[in-house]
């Protein structure tokens, strides 16, 4: 009788990325923590921020983040690059902002690398700037896909 | 007698890379865009600027850029994940600018994620972004390895 493996745990790297989002807009540190990679060298930058490298300082940038509050965050424009084991997600996230004139739109640009291993897929890298205004975010785009 | 076939192209993620800063400091847009790989949604953020998706709008925006002279532009502080067929590379972009006073250093985080077909290794996506003073760009690193 061949060996069964157990199966992979149900994961593409869009619902990576849902987990993701999802985690940000709850202020959840834990369900933010699981969905990254178990390697050294994960990295995280924030808008305008340094580098963090590792699960410690990218916990601790988050939980500095989530000390004032949850991040209403939205993926919008979703461009996908798919390779084997790997997924390059370009999202353009609208954030929230609460202002004293109500709630202000601001826009990060952002870069999401997913890697699969035996676990499935998780979060290597997240790579995130300042955007321009929303008009100005895709320059010469050919064929872009409505998300 | 087996059918031989032809050899990959000798390369790995840190010699596109270098092929990549080389260029950027010739200002060469052919080696440039020979560095990318062949996918329609291959990514480029500029520090502060739009997103690129696809081959022609990346050259467009390099061409655009090389329009003011090479750019003085070497990596460093490289911090490396390597998976099956993919590797992120998160490089501290060291920029000589010239200014009145003489040259001046600034500094921009960028991550660049390589992957792997047929071809041999080629860069997928690029996001660059303002960095902070060098001495802030990496925030609470556990084993910084020199470079």
């Amino acid at each position: 009788m061949p060996r069964i493996k157990p199966p992979l745990p149900p994961s593409t790297p869009d619902e990576i990325e849902q987990q993701l989002y999802e985690a940000l807009q709850r202020a959840d540190i834990e369900a933010l923590m699981a969905v990254w990679s178990d390697d050294d060298e994960i990295v995280c930058v924030h808008p305008g921020g340094p580098r963090m490298v590792g699960a410690a300082a990218i916990r601790a940038s988050f939980e500095a983040l989530f000390a004032n509050g949850a991040i209403d965050v939205r993926p919008e424009k979703v461009r996908r690059l798919q390779a084997l084991n790997c997924a390059v997600h370009s999202v353009q996230e609208r954030v929230n902002v609460p202002t004293e004139q109500g709630p202000k739109a601001a826009w990060v640009m952002a870069t999401n690398v997913y890697v699969k291993s035996s676990r499935g897929w998780a979060l290597a890298a997240h790579h995130a700037s300042p955007g321009s205004p929303r008009e100005a975010q895709d320059a010469a785009e050919a064929g872009s896909t409505l998300h």
